[in-house]
């Protein structure tokens, strides 16, 4: 596709030209350059976009963008835009316009059609994590004893008028709107349309057409499990009862897979989410507070070196030596606590078979234990010509790398246990462990072989 | 859905009773447990599985128990398997039993039909991270002068004969087979049956149809970034002269993008891909690689602190102390590094916009390294009652910050400038960075402002 370069158009109005041939997010990725330059020809070419693409595109740009442009357009304008929307983003930017001025929110809301306000009311109620909150409730449902034809012209008009996209299948409810089954339009396109849905379920079985749903209450993350398990690209999401309210498409799991990701890897590093608008002073306050956590652990572990005062002033050589162990141990326990976490979170690692992953872990530690336990060993009795110091620090070795193994594999699992995020924090606990491991068994050893 | 556990059934009979209600992910995942508890079980239930089911269900296994099965079932088991597959996973599950036995993979090739023999050899020439290995090359497509009814008739024939699925859509070729329209089935079902796909083109304008293609040749990472940005389900791949050769349905994405975000995660920690099926000892193997590498590092942060043995020796509470500065700093590294690799791997930046994201992380550690240059500064006074030796880690924390910002922010972009992934091996560099400028800003400053 290569769309990307080509598609940047940095002047306003061959940009309002080219409208036609742009996808939203092409047309934002523009803005966002054009804001760069000139914050008059940003809202310029948004004031010019035509009603059915300014929501689209308003969606693609980023948080800052998106808030700067809910400014300065006038409530006509947002509304109109918001109009053409399905449900869930129409709940999301009104959400957002809420945060920032709530009396244009409401005025914006009291434009749309009640249809609308009440969709957008439902949805409202879900919390972030749920699934509720990311489905749209746009779908094509037929009744059970509705002909296809009849739902087919159906289909025409809500196409027509704009009011449904992405469709892989027919969705057909009873007349409780229970869920019963799922047609795909490859599998309808084929059928007799003058039969009734019932009769099709009853000639076809009804295994044929069991949907894929999950409850609106149910984590999204979840959800986004049974989509890789299954290689679904849609779900029927369901309510009270089985009654259908709302489905959700690949693209916002894909969406949601590359968000978790990008938590799980920022948790590890200590960092809270990094969104693109946080001031620099925000970020450095967020990061700050894993800073004084790493800062308690450092002044523990200093503790510890501090106790051996007297056995570094006998032996220097000790201080030029034990970050070596603190660092080996810590890189090692790194490894493990990334495989383990990550595994855990692609549901590969449970309670269950942990035993398996855990001394795998172990072992593996053990073994590289011992191997650079030679290694370092012989590099510090060349370097300081001390037998005995070689074998401290080939000792230190391995019970710090042996440590690294077994905490490294245990924690996630432990905060697991305790419903904590194994990512969160697992980082911090592990350093500690391996520096004080490190610090203590390296200096102590000293104490007791070298004094 | 809540189906994972309901449908473990450890019990072969039990299990080959049920097939009926279960997804081939579903009985993967029983014969998994199967498997542990008894091997002959296992191949049992495989040996009964229908033809239909079997390929599936063996492409859902972990690699370890594929090999197995490989292994035990007969080349009429597995040909009947492979051929009912569709054409990717026939040449994935081809060229895994081919590393295996030769032999067998090509008595199993020549007993599939000549179409898709074809087929296969085509799809074997594509490396690994390009779109071509990622596509099928199964889909519902059609001539320009076709009838849409003559086309569906040929679904139906297809769709009986289980040689499609997952279809969304008709790709439209002409005569030389290049891609010219991709129409929904959503739009398709509502048009008049008797128009060839010329007229309704005509009609509607291109624009409508126009199709979202990728080349054969470009990279799979790439194409999923296409799926974010535009929000699709399914891609057309073109190869020579945009002949339509397959398609990329958005299940593959998913696991891609998994899969991506498992290895960057890996790499920053420092471990090659973890299969399930290494034994500890390969798996030791591939983790010292980076533990040498680390000691290498390490070692040099300690001759750093080998030149100040004497300082050291004057002020063993410097001993104490400089892993405070070296942690931090390391700590504020790691967080920089993660955002700045993840946020690039998302596309979120590049070289041209990079400059604004290196300014706040500077910004950011420039600022924390002043809160906690205080702080530090603060504690260390009232731990050794040395005002002289707070100001020396005052000081040595804002430099160590300030660099573990810039080092972090830079180093990945660096890498990245020279084609190396900035995941592996950025975080090494960094923590050299940060020991060194740690231990050295550290320790000078002390034999500068203490002797």
């Amino acid at each position: 596709m290569k769309i990307n370069e080509k598609s940047i158009e940095k002047n306003p109005t061959e940009l309002l030209k080219k409208l036609d041939k742009l996808h939203p997010s092409d047309i934002a990725h523009s803005l966002k350059k054009i804001k760069k330059s000139n914050p008059d020809d940003f809202i310029f070419v948004l004031k010019n976009l035509p009603e059915d693409v300014l929501g689209d595109v308003i969606l693609e740009l980023p948080e800052k963008l998106r808030e700067y442009a809910y400014n300065e357009l006038t409530i006509e304008k947002l509304t109109d835009a918001v109009d053409e929307l399905e449900s869930d983003d129409q709940t999301d930017i009104l959400q957002e316009i809420e945060e920032l001025n709530v009396d244009k929110a409401k005025e914006i809301f009291d434009g749309l059609e009640v249809d609308d306000q009440e969709e957008i009311n439902w949805l409202k109620r879900y919390e972030a994590g749920e699934a509720g909150a990311y489905m749209q409730t746009e779908l094509f449902s037929a009744n059970l004893n509705e002909t296809i034809s009849n739902s087919i012209e159906k289909l025409r008009i809500a196409k027509e008028e704009k009011e449904l996209e992405n469709i892989h299948q027919v969705y057909i409810v009873d007349d409780n709107k229970i869920l019963v089954a799922s047609i795909l339009l490859e599998d309808l396109i084929i059928f007799d349309y003058k039969k009734t849905y019932k009769e099709i379920i009853e000639e076809h079985g009804e295994k044929r057409f069991k949907p894929y749903k999950v409850n609106d209450d149910e984590l999204i993350k979840d959800v986004a499990k049974q989509f890789e398990k299954y290689d679904l690209s849609v779900v029927a999401v369901v309510g009270y009862q089985n009654m259908l309210i709302g489905r959700i498409t690949s693209d916002d799991i894909l969406d949601v897979i590359e968000d978790s990701a990008t938590e799980q890897m920022y948790q590890l590093a200590g960092v809270h989410d990094d969104f693109e608008h946080d001031s620099f002073i925000f970020t450095a306050k967020k990061r700050a507070m894993w800073l004084f956590i790493n800062l308690g652990t450092a002044i523990l572990a200093s503790m510890v070196i501090g106790f051996f005062d007297q056995t570094i002033q006998a032996f220097v050589a000790l201080a030029v030596l034990m970050p070596i162990v603190a660092s080996m141990g810590g890189n090692a326990g790194t490894q493990t606590l990334a495989v383990m976490v990550r595994r855990m979170a692609l549901g590969e690692i449970d309670f269950e078979n942990s035993k398996d992953a855990i001394m795998k872990e172990i072992l593996v530690s053990l073994l590289n234990g011992i191997l650079f336990a030679f290694v370092v060993g012989i590099i510090t009795y060349f370097w300081f010509n001390t037998v005995l110091l070689g074998l401290v620090i080939a000792l230190s070795m391995i019970i710090n790398l042996f440590s690294a193994g077994f905490f490294g594999a245990t924690i996630p699992l432990f905060l697991k246990k305790y419903n904590i995020d194994p990512a969160v924090g697992s980082t911090v606990l592990l350093t500690t462990v391996t520096d004080i491991v490190g610090f203590f068994s390296f200096l102590m050893l000293a104490k007791l072989i070298l004094l």
